[in-house]
């Protein structure tokens, strides 16, 4: 078939808050072809991408990915690679390029398994789709008596993992010490915890050794983006000094990337958001690469179920990556993007949807509901 | 002062062809404080950017630009680090803000400087301004006899250095070897001769290594750019394989990039463009590292003058670092959105004007005759 249509919709909450909480807008990727569509989710800003999705080419590495994908013909998994092959090269010296192409990728994955009758983890040569441990994944309170509180619902909710990140945690040791107190006497012994700083220490292996100890007396099962996502030699110091085992690569915008920060940054969990990293294909061979060197995969999701499911879809039959992050606090908005949602059964545990594609439906009274209207217009033509 | 004001221009030729010269279009910033101007250049799809600088609020760490710069003091350097880390911290989460950031903040120094009466590479430290060898930079011609005459010419025209990129080198061995050898006879022996392949084998290594012969039969003095920028373990197997001396970097998005292509790329020459990796702060500390790490500095610049100055102002008073990047073939754009061009002596050599700033001056015809007008609308607000 050929990809007749690419539309994009920027959704958004009526206020954008200023908290870490990236479930506040969306990306939404629709491609149509052969009478069917595909949907996707691009984890980006969303004018941003818009504005690199059409833009007047520069030159022969920074043309619109616009034009890299539509009327191309998508029959099979080797036509896909052909777009993605053309896009990177086309569009390489755009900065942004990863982040708008990565839901388009999802799109057609999508719309690729809708027309072969099957899910994506069995198109791209997954037998099957194994359980993984959800985990919480939640915004620090705004106290160490939040936390607890935030803690102590979520194991009463019968989570099995609980990953607390962000706010200001980081920038006060005594602070910290006590969130994190709080964090695991909520939880108890037997609940894993995990802690996401959000790159707050930028290349600061100082301020993040400091905390090494706190980290181990309060038994985390990870520290996440200690430090900036390129800051490899950071990481490994970090590493090897302290022994914590670290996470990261919601930042990767390539499969490269992700390659370097285990390699290099001697990760013991690499976190790819599907939205981010060039799409789930770029996800499956990072997993590859992953397991063979005994670093766990983990999807990285903060947005909506369309995303969560793509995110996992990577390494679906995986039984060696055994965590899934799963978003708690969203915003209306990326709730509502899809019909249907991954539930977590009594064992704290979630799986993907068996429907074909993605399985995740669209809700397009969503689409309407939180539509942002955007028009560029580029010498006085409109293109968007 | 206050930065008062804040202007991105969008300057395209009138049609923009489907090769490599990035000289095609530009995004220039021009921003105004206490009654001056300071100017930089983007080395990025200006549209692309233009969204990034003014996109509204995705979350705390996907914020437009322009809330991070506008209003905010900048007395000395000092102040200018603290708009660096606001941008790097609140903009993190969208994959183009060092693109769209680089030339903001060379227009910031620039500024600066201006205000301190003083060049911008006294300003962040260099006792003087060395003179470097030019290298002419060009694409090769359309078949060995045309890269002979344009390697004859540039011979002629007294270059010590010429770098030859681009087209479809690297696609066909024996039309390859052709190129090498029409370059380097019509060069002779003394002249250098680097070879500029754009990434054109992915992460290839056996299509690099193929090639190693030839490139050391004439004689290169680095292969630039044989893989994606971030693939670092190609670059290190290609290096230890071959012993050919690597460069690379102008895709540096950041400092912890640069210096990850050194230590983990091992290439002998880092070239960085002031309009990509943050601007020339960034420069000026990943120079350092690099001599630290006996790898030479080198500007990479293939747009107009501004930028040519710009990218050589982190490495001014080196001597360690002898080449600088020049561009000769310029659409006129380019050329003209400066009244005054860095000029090549007897010997082949170029250096920074000693004028204050970065020393060029922008010509305000060309702001208007290549002019491309942008306007963006979100909910029928015109954000741009």
């Amino acid at each position: 078939m050929k990809i007749e249509n690419i539309e994009l919709y920027y959704l958004s909450m009526p206020e954008i808050l200023d908290e870490a909480d990236g479930s506040q807008d969306a990306l939404i990727v629709k491609v149509e072809g052969g009478g069917l569509q595909g949907w996707g989710e691009c984890e980006a800003s969303p004018l941003t991408s818009i504005a690199n999705f059409i833009c007047p080419k520069s030159h022969s590495a920074a043309n619109p990915i616009k034009n890299s994908v539509l009327d191309k013909e998508l029959n099979n998994i080797n036509d896909l690679k052909k777009i993605i092959h053309e896009v990177k090269q086309k569009s390489l010296m755009i900065a942004q390029t990863p982040h708008t192409f990565s839901g388009i990728e999802v799109a057609l994955l999508d719309l690729l398994a809708k027309k072969e009758s099957t899910t994506i983890y069995s198109l791209i040569g997954h037998s099957s789709s194994q359980p993984k441990i959800a985990y919480a994944s939640v915004l620090f309170g705004n106290n160490p008596q939040d936390t607890f509180k935030i803690a102590s619902d979520l194991k009463k909710q019968n989570f099995k993992a609980v990953k607390f990140g962000w706010q200001n945690f980081g920038l006060n040791f005594s602070q910290d010490q006590e969130h994190l107190v709080a964090a695991r006497e909520a939880l108890g012994n037997e609940i894993k915890l995990m802690i996401d700083v959000g790159a707050i220490w930028g290349t600061d292996i100082e301020e993040a050794s400091k905390r090494s100890k706190i980290f181990k007396d309060n038994n985390i099962t990870w520290l996440e983006e200690p430090f900036y996502t390129d800051a490899y030699y950071e990481y490994s110091q970090l590493s090897s000094t302290s022994n914590l085992p670290l996470a990261g690569g919601e930042s990767c915008h390539s499969i490269e990337s992700a390659k370097n920060l285990i390699n290099y940054g001697k990760v013991k969990f690499i976190q790819i958001d599907a939205g981010i990293a060039g799409g789930i294909l770029a996800g499956n061979e990072i997993c590859n690469f992953a397991e063979k060197n005994k670093v766990q995969y983990v999807n990285h999701t903060f947005t909506s179920h369309l995303q969560l499911s793509s995110s996992i879809q990577p390494y679906a039959s995986s039984t060696f990556s055994i965590y899934a992050e799963y978003p708690m606090q969203l915003k209306s908005l990326a709730w509502d993007i899809t019909e249907n949602h991954i539930t977590k059964d009594h064992n704290g545990m979630i799986n993907l949807p068996l429907d074909v594609g993605h399985g995740m439906k669209i809700n397009q009274k969503a689409l309407e509901q939180y539509n942002v209207d955007v028009e560029i217009f580029v010498n006085k033509k409109q293109l968007f």
